[in-house]
């Protein structure tokens, strides 16, 4: 069987220009760039109908290619819309497609096309998202060197626990639920961090803290040191974790759709941007490890490394953008 | 139920400046506008792999989508994939994305990105391709004026045969069979046609010479005047006709799949450009009729109307772009 990362790897070393970034960069003009990128979301892979309302489903779809694009540093413009649609699904049709054009509209962004297609029985949906981002200030995954700090804006584990009680039928937890079902991409905050000559690279954390922060190692060839001491899981969180029977650390680190973003940053800017960030955007800009020389993510916890083989990822997506 | 043109429909009226043509056109350069499309193929309602093998369906992929780009005139540049794979498929995977990739090489095109996810039992495919095209060449389907020659480059209703020899597991009509699995976009075709300027509009034919027409005279409000005396199928068509028990005036005007360009032009550049064409391409723009003033589209057979009604569309397909 051949994995996502395989499927990923194969493609790239046929098309090594473009493919490893959350989103391609296209030339526009003297000074911006077109920035495209693609999410499938699937029924009964990435979602269940049973709990997942056509409005806050249409509005995710959206979300979580605009979260790509936030991660290049990008202002969403436009948006391409594949649905394949089951029998099942066709009288709920007219609501969705009125969400997702109101998400359009909210998130100023214009339907420029698409297709749609019957399906034998599952829900399909493949949207592609176009941005422009200033030529300058775009972000990718290769940029972190040594010595730069790595921080999280947003939170880690929120969606993963949610998206377990959902499909456990689990009572409450509606904090939870609502980090899965309506996620919001940072558009505002990605498109400031860009700005930020300190900032040295930057990707959206969809499918967990781990595999993305291996990710990002990877392109920008370092090692990436994560400091498990810096998550503080609220009370709230723990008695998530204990209801959905897992551990606040393995939500944290392997959870995926928060939609939060992954940055480093040099280290003489961390205080100062972060002072920026908070005042700005109410939130602040988590330091939660170290870039050093090396590959691949070292997880410490107590002055311990922690085996990496304890934490497996949960998700199935595999972005080749 | 809402119907595949209600849905565009209503995506039309919220999102008015882009939707309606083959694909959708966005600034690039004082010279090129970026075309952009996406068609969705989906396992048991666009094929199925006990008959397609993976070689082929990984081109048909990639050509249904350079169609609407040759419609417009433009070059393909660059391709984003999504792919949603279910497990009868992960050992045919590493074929399909060597074909793919081999595919994209021969056309020319980049893969630029793209997303990949399990999928619960079908095979879902879903291409974005973009390309480039000359401003003041570009067509869009908005251009027919009354008065108007309509003619196809290409063939009418091979596809769709060969669909239904391969569902009905007819043998032999290898000609037919080859046409729904094996297309080819008319790139070269689209480009010189988009360069005459007495070509007026064009647009794939993907769905049906009908269904097709009528599109293209709603985009351009002008009536459509089909001549079916000018199809002229071969014995071979006709006996493929007898043997999966449908008309061949049946097959031409609805079989979809054909990726045949549908062009109307002015009545003065027929002649020539049609020369022309033949000595560069090998084969005519057939003439199969007239823009008039009004809307909609008339059948005439032996100078007789022919009803509209007993010839209703096959495919599932539906374009946004």
């Amino acid at each position: 069987m051949l994995s996502e990362a395989n499927i990923i790897n194969q493609l790239k070393m046929a098309f090594p220009n473009y493919i490893g970034d959350d989103a391609a960069v296209l030339p526009f003009s003297k000074t911006e760039h077109y920035v495209i990128t693609k999410d499938l979301l699937i029924e009964s892979v990435h979602f269940n109908c049973h709990y997942y309302d056509p409005v806050s489903l249409a509005n995710k779809c959206l979300q979580v290619n605009l979260s790509d694009l936030a991660a290049m540093g990008a202002t969403p413009r436009y948006i391409v819309l594949g649905l394949s649609i089951p029998s099942h699904y066709q009288d709920t049709l007219p609501i969705f497609l009125n969400a997702f054009t109101t998400a359009c509209q909210r998130a100023n962004v214009e339907l420029i096309g698409g297709d749609t297609t019957r399906s034998p029985d599952k829900l399909f949906i493949s949207v592609t998202a176009i941005g422009t981002a200033n030529i300058q200030q775009i972000k990718y995954r290769t940029g972190a060197k040594p010595g730069d700090v790595l921080c999280v804006a947003g939170s880690l584990g929120y969606a993963h626990l949610g998206l377990q009680a959902l499909e456990a039928n689990t009572e409450g937890l509606t904090l939870f639920k609502d980090h899965f079902l309506n996620p919001s991409a940072r558009i505002a905050e990605g498109r400031w961090l860009a700005a930020q000559k300190g900032v040295t690279a930057m990707m959206d954390l969809s499918d967990g803290l781990l595999i993305d922060t291996e990710r990002l190692c990877q392109c920008s060839q370092v090692a990436g040191i994560i400091d498990c001491d810096t998550f503080l899981p609220s009370k709230e969180f723990d008695s998530a974790c204990k209801a959905l029977a897992c551990t606040p650390l393995n939500a944290q680190l392997t959870g995926g759709e928060d939609y939060s973003l992954l940055i480093t940053m040099t280290p003489t800017t961390y205080h100062d941007l972060n002072t920026t960030f908070q005042a700005q955007f109410g939130y602040p800009l988590t330091k939660i490890g170290l870039i050093e020389k090396g590959d691949g993510v070292i997880l410490m916890q107590h002055q311990q490394r922690l085996s990496r083989e304890a934490f497996k990822p949960f998700s199935q997506f595999g972005e080749l953008s």
